[in-house]
């Protein structure tokens, strides 16, 4: 039994004990937890009490991003011991599935996923979680960059996606936080230089302040028509759509090169209407995203290596007894928010 | 002067004589024109007089699909002489533009295309051409496969930008004559075997007679559910959209497995809905594509080695003074035509 | 305990009982083995007792290429059932570890193979194996094709590694029973056709009947003239080198197109020159095979679709009481003998 | 007739009046030549009078590496116009051919390259070249870094060829001034971090200076020592081996983690011993490297964007009039010399 932060139906939190199960295989390791960010999605279940198919049906511990020290390993652990900062990769696939064995584990329909119903998440004092989803963060990551590097790997997994070659131009449309994530992993992953477009001004003064990210504003300027000016007419190597909106998606062919690539990772909640045709004259490709696998290495090593900084896209860190309040400031949606963390009791 | 098949305006074709331009560059050849299939586009010049931005605003010849015999070579021509049997590829590139030097010269804005106004056709007896978009026919491809050439070259495309691996399960939506053509190029290209689905059994017939093409008639057994029994429920590897059809398209995520493909071969005229979400949660790639490029001597190939045999396709064969009624059965959309080709005079 | 066929020490094999830890957990199926197919390294441990880095030291069941019967099925096996007809993907990796995670658990250092010291080999009556690496075989793939899979799953690995694309020409050097595997794979992988260059008449006849594939004798004719001309000098697209041969390696720059493809197939005991400069010359792209890794569903797939026949290359079927008499065949390797498989008693 | 720095013959520089023609094509572009780097393949034809095949037969101006001025534009010409700085790719392939139509124009065997017999170089005051391989260089981008585009080039195709990942970590053989371009094209097209493995320690001084290069001097740490430090014992994902140095390339397979890929950068003189067998235990990707193509677009946007600063390369600038003693200098070949350029006279 431990304090957790319990979504107990849609609209209602409570600090409370829950029990869980936390029984330590021989491959796995159990965490004391540090730090966890609020994800968008943990907002929806809280305001709205699902996703899609997935509903609240029963008290559920959110959080889903986070990292943490370890404090006891598995008979079978070898790569981690007592004492190792970590953080954790929120999905468990069944490792022996169809989908597993080649590789795209991220989309094996059996996956168990964090703070995903009927799933508890992480925003509890322990948890239990296998070796091989616990990653070691080196000395000079910090918890609080450990517990961005969930949201992180959503962009790295664009990225990947995106086959990007170096020196690529990318164009990311949609300045929330994922599309900030991506247009920072589309950046240290190759392209010479980002255009983020978006009408929030504050959120694209954020992501502006990075050196390499232009910023366009499409109340005044057209994605398209900044795109072609920045290529001298030929279009992005690579579009990132990240905001999920219709008209967005609408207008995509407009933004690539001939040839160019379309990563589609906003959401958009129902079919949109997509040029199809307009794809089709350039012979774009359209890569999807769908969370990650086999980046949380790759994402580490870049942000220990200094070629992505996180931490200004942390915008407030709460202590965990004032989670609650956390998860309401969340739901406000400030323009200056990027990513709110949590902050558990040591 | 030569006599050629002229669309004079919208629904007005006329066999008659028409100045062309036919000097000879060094990196000519002369092209005694000897079979010319019709090609849907043909036909809808000739019933609607415009496609998308192409409109015919001035007499043009029709026609794109073509073999005949070399009769001159330009001074630096060194791979083909009088009296070689020859295909061409209809659509020549400005080879020095940035999408030809990248090797995507289909996407090259500036390409010119047989019968796309304002650039004249082949239903004419002689073509002047580069040579480098001039083929060599084997003995064993005859004028009618050589002519056909064109047309599987699009499902030659959609099979290669769909990157095929050996054993794939493939699906096809929509046996027109260009589904019939990816279906058979992705049976040839490595797949174990190809579902084509329709609602027009004749259709279904033609090309179900193929070894290795199973099909579905989906006016009783949805698409979906015949791939699921197919694949032990996992969905196909490829999925090859050619009907163009909404209905087809936003049931895209449920034919294709996790982590499979989806190539867009068929036009719808408008945008249409699209599931982007279900395509997100296979994470599918999805490939669209545009005339092609650089598979002409790959088509030859597979044609000359037996892989492929496009003779059961061709459903008539009329001499070049019938052509007008050729086109007006054509017009026709006979449920058991494929492909119309017109025989030029010796 | 089971009779079975150990390899006691460097050439000395019997068939005596042994016990073998058959334990059956919730993960795995146990199976009736049917037929077992005797693989040059199970001929090269019984004449040299050792493969580089693996010897063997104490007595240790052979081989590895089998089909059989599920007879009874762990508790959380959902796709297969007792009665089921299978064949078994020998090397078992752990599922953990970085490599599978990423997709290519042939290459997972920690995988253990069937008869690959010290793991037993499966020519024993029953094995227990996880039902992930079992794989069901259709109505119309028999036993005996069934224990083809293994060898043939080689031949596809090169077949996926070099990304053939449709209409490609291949061209594979050395004859034996891999290059067979991997001529067969390549052609129905998407080849137009194969071309297969050896020294050996007899074994060039065998793989010479299938059509599609065209036969090199180099006494004659050395195989860059081969390509060259099947080529117009252009070269093949992707070159299989399934010798191990010196010369052969040293030769490959000039077999391959620009820009082609090399599949390093064959393994020459010690390191051997290459022409590095040739290869950049024409800048080639050059993979290597390692056993295979997610082929078994796609090689069943071509098998039972009738894509790929491989009952010509089982040149004997010897029962499991003779077992000893086919491995002394084996060491004597015939010019026209493939495969000899062994019929275990029922 | 212009001075010119002419090799007369091997070991004898001229400075001196040359007649070259310099008709200007209506696609062609007019160009002030201003700087001029020295390459090793300079040297080479001046120290040794061939390189391979190619053989200095006539007098032959050197020069390869070039930016300038447009100071005239042919008819066709829409993309440049006089007064732009631009820089130029100095291999000029036959639009025509099929490795130009196939976007791998490098690897065309008509490709006419400057200062290479019998084609003129451009250590002279003009130069007539194709406007398609013209590249204007924006205002951020100095004469100096324009005329580093060329050997930078070499390390992007590297850097392309390798299909780098976002996160990857790279491993370079050798800090020649190609290892160096390699490390940073690398570095800058995705990867967390680059090791250089030489014994030179001046090189990797220079090389060590940029952040994200880390180096390993080898002459007191393996480079498989180094890497596996780096790695926790997996290996590299990507080895660029750029020294050509025989123990180098017998020594790749311990260099790579499994599943890597190994890029072939350095050219050794005759074939060398390869451990192929080491190759395919990790079932490595082997991509080698032949000049570049469709690179040089890129290469400007990351020097523009400031993600890459050769400046720090550049040892020296000379002017013409002391071209032969700066050649005589480049063969002295000093430890801390990276690039020399050559000033041309306004």
């Amino acid at each position: 039994m431990a304090t957790s932060l319990v979504l107990e139906r849609k609209g209602q939190l409570a600090l409370r004990d829950i029990a869980l199960d936390q029984d330590l295989s021989p491959t796995d390791v159990r965490i004391a937890v540090h730090t966890v960010g609020i994800c968008g999605s943990d907002v929806h279940y809280y305001t709205h009490g699902k996703i899609g198919p997935f509903v609240v049906e029963q008290p559920m511990v959110l959080g889903h991003e986070a990292s943490g020290t370890v404090v006891e390993v598995g008979a079978q652990v070898t790569h981690l011991k007592p004492g190792d900062r970590v953080c954790m990769e929120p999905g468990i696939p069944d490792a022996a599935s169809r989908a597993a064995k080649l590789g795209i584990y991220n989309v094996d329909p059996a996956v168990r996923f964090w703070a995903t119903p009927p799933v508890h998440g992480c925003l509890t004092p322990q948890v239990v979680h296998p070796a091989a989803y616990t990653y070691r963060l080196p000395d000079q990551v910090s918890f609080a960059q450990g517990a961005m590097v969930e949201p992180f790997a959503i962009g790295m997994q664009a990225a990947l996606r995106a086959r990007i070659q170096p020196g690529d131009i990318g164009l990311v449309t949609g300045a929330g936080p994922i599309g900030m994530m991506t247009a920072l992993a589309a950046l240290a992953g190759g392209c010479a230089k980002v255009l983020v477009a978006d009408l929030a001004q504050p959120k694209l003064d954020i992501i502006g302040a990075y050196p390499g990210i232009e910023t366009v504003n499409i109340r005044t300027t057209p994605a398209a028509q900044a795109i072609a000016e920045a290529t001298d007419g030929w279009g992005a190597d690579v579009v990132f759509e990240c905001s999920g909106a219709a008209p967005a998606i609408l207008g995509l062919p407009a933004l690539a090169r001939p040839g160019g690539t379309v990563v589609l990772v906003g959401m958009p909640v129902d079919p949109v209407p997509v040029d199809i045709v307009g794809l089709q004259a350039k012979e774009l490709r359209i890569e999807t995203v769908f969370r990650y696998a086999n980046v949380y290495d790759r994402a580490i090593s870049l942000i220990a290596a200094g070629k992505v900084d996180l931490s200004p896209l942390i915008s407030a860190t709460i202590p965990f007894a004032d989670s609650i309040a956390a998860f309401d400031r969340a739901v406000e949606a400030r323009d200056t928010d990027v990513k709110i963390q949590i902050r558990m009791p040591d």
